[in-house]
């Protein structure tokens, strides 16, 4: 692990992928300090408890004084006001990242702060959240198979890129780059979406008179269905906000092709309905190939 | 198991519920004869092979002959013309039920074969339905812990109800009773409308132009979220066929939400999205509670 030797990474929030980070990095002793910055003693104490972090504090100027790498990793609204406070103590060649789920709203951010992208930021984005939230939730192995995307900038150093891909790689993750208004486009579509389409479900059926009985009888597809509707409701409030124009053009589209489902199920067409069926459910299938495919890869 | 000693079952349909059916009723070790009526001769031979049913036969006549207890296990827009085929078979005592999703199609269907639905005649339908299908899919404990519901008419007998009730009891399932309508209005807000959801979200996205890109980038979200979109799409279509209306009407009231959850993102109205979103998660934590709560009953 001669990579991260001797350097100093700090994480800023400690929830399920700040804390995934830190207990990640551990597990690897890879001999580097992991400094923690939060605001919730408690739970940083427990990570000092459990060896996951080698220190903390909640005092911007301490934690990133002499930093090689800052990890940002509070909701997607939070990191303009983070890069603010921790803009005074970075060293010229100090790499900051993030893992927010929005990346033209980081990209803005850093903007509003330093006039310009530093070319020592390098967003970025692992696709590894889960319907738990928090720093209890945090898993050493919740990288390990998945895909971090980064989505640098034509101006980004590519040492602080490569950085950045090292360190996702040594915990496990698959990295990958692309630019920043196609990941935004990629996850309205098969993130921002599929939570919208959740949250508004179990939204609807808790409105309905007699909505015991009708959860009640729910079975397991429904619960797989509506699982993301768990999701915590700060971080996704956040991401709509931030990829408001993105989520509303695909659900558009959506709604278009609902409606006209809709129709087909009013004229009962039969053949329209199976046509559709057996269109998703081998859409899905090559879905889970490409998946398996780009796992053992 | 002295409740089904002697008895001669006649499975209709070995599909992923009749198979299912016939493997929980083998491991039971009942003593009962279990008669599989099918087409596919091969699904049946193994059957035999695998010790999950006595005897087979493609000849309806022959397998009704003197059958306590026949289950129809075919898409719902099949039942009819099963009950046509079995009609002439059944001994005045015979009991029948079924395991379709859509009771008052179930019901239209006895209604139009004997004028009346026989009072030995028992709507049910096991809450146990996978977005697999078929034989091969077929497990013995499919319908451990699981409901099932039946929606006998006023005058069905309570003998015929109990015996079905037994049935499905033996097999580790938890038997509910409601209303045939009620029925079919709680499985088209929990079941089919997210079936529908799941299908044309999966269709959309694969209408993208670049939806290679699209779905290999979607996370484990995703994954859960659309699995229902790899469901049989036979038994989809005849679903959304039988219960196009209830599933509209819900459609509706959803169609309705997501409208106006589209302006809240629209106009960045951050204080509704959370309530929104705080109020679903709530919603389906209160759900799985009921969950675990009627397990463990």
């Amino acid at each position: 692990m001669q990579q991260l030797k001797d350097k100093k990474i700090v994480i800023v929030g400690l929830g399920l992928i700040g804390g995934s980070v830190a207990r990640a990095l551990a597990e690897l002793d890879a001999g580097c300090e992991i400094v923690a910055l939060g605001r919730r003693e408690e739970v940083l104490r427990q990570a000092i408890t459990e060896g996951s972090i080698t220190s903390y504090t909640t005092d911007t100027e301490v934690a990133c004084a002499d930093a090689d790498l800052i990890i940002l990793a509070v909701p997607v609204l939070s990191i303009e006001a983070q890069l603010r406070l921790i803009a005074p103590a970075l060293r010229e060649d100090t790499i900051v990242t993030d893992v927010a789920s929005v990346k033209h709203t980081v990209v803005q951010a850093a903007i509003n702060v330093f006039g310009a992208v530093p070319a020592t930021f390098v967003p970025g984005h692992p696709i590894a959240g889960s319907e738990q939230s928090g720093y209890g939730a945090a898993r050493a192995d919740l990288f390990r198979g998945r895909k971090v995307i980064l989505t640098p900038l034509d101006h980004t150093l590519p040492e602080a890129t490569g950085e950045v891909r090292t360190l996702w790689e040594l915990i496990g993750a698959q990295v990958l780059e692309m630019p920043v208004g196609r990941h935004d486009e990629v996850l309205a579509a098969t993130s921002h979406l599929p939570h919208l389409l959740a949250y508004a479900l179990v939204d609807t059926l808790s409105q309905q008179g007699e909505r015991e009985e009708i959860f009640r009888y729910a079975a397991g597809g429904f619960r797989d269905f509506t699982r993301i509707a768990s999701s915590d409701p700060v971080m996704w409030r956040d991401i709509f906000l931030a990829n408001g124009a993105a989520t509303v053009r695909i659900l558009d589209e959506f709604m278009s092709d609902l409606q006209d489902l809709r129709e087909v199920v009013l004229r009962e067409d039969g053949e329209q309905l199976f046509k559709v069926f057996t269109r998703a459910k081998a859409s899905r299938e090559k879905f889970l190939a490409l998946l398996e495919q780009s796992k053992t890869k």
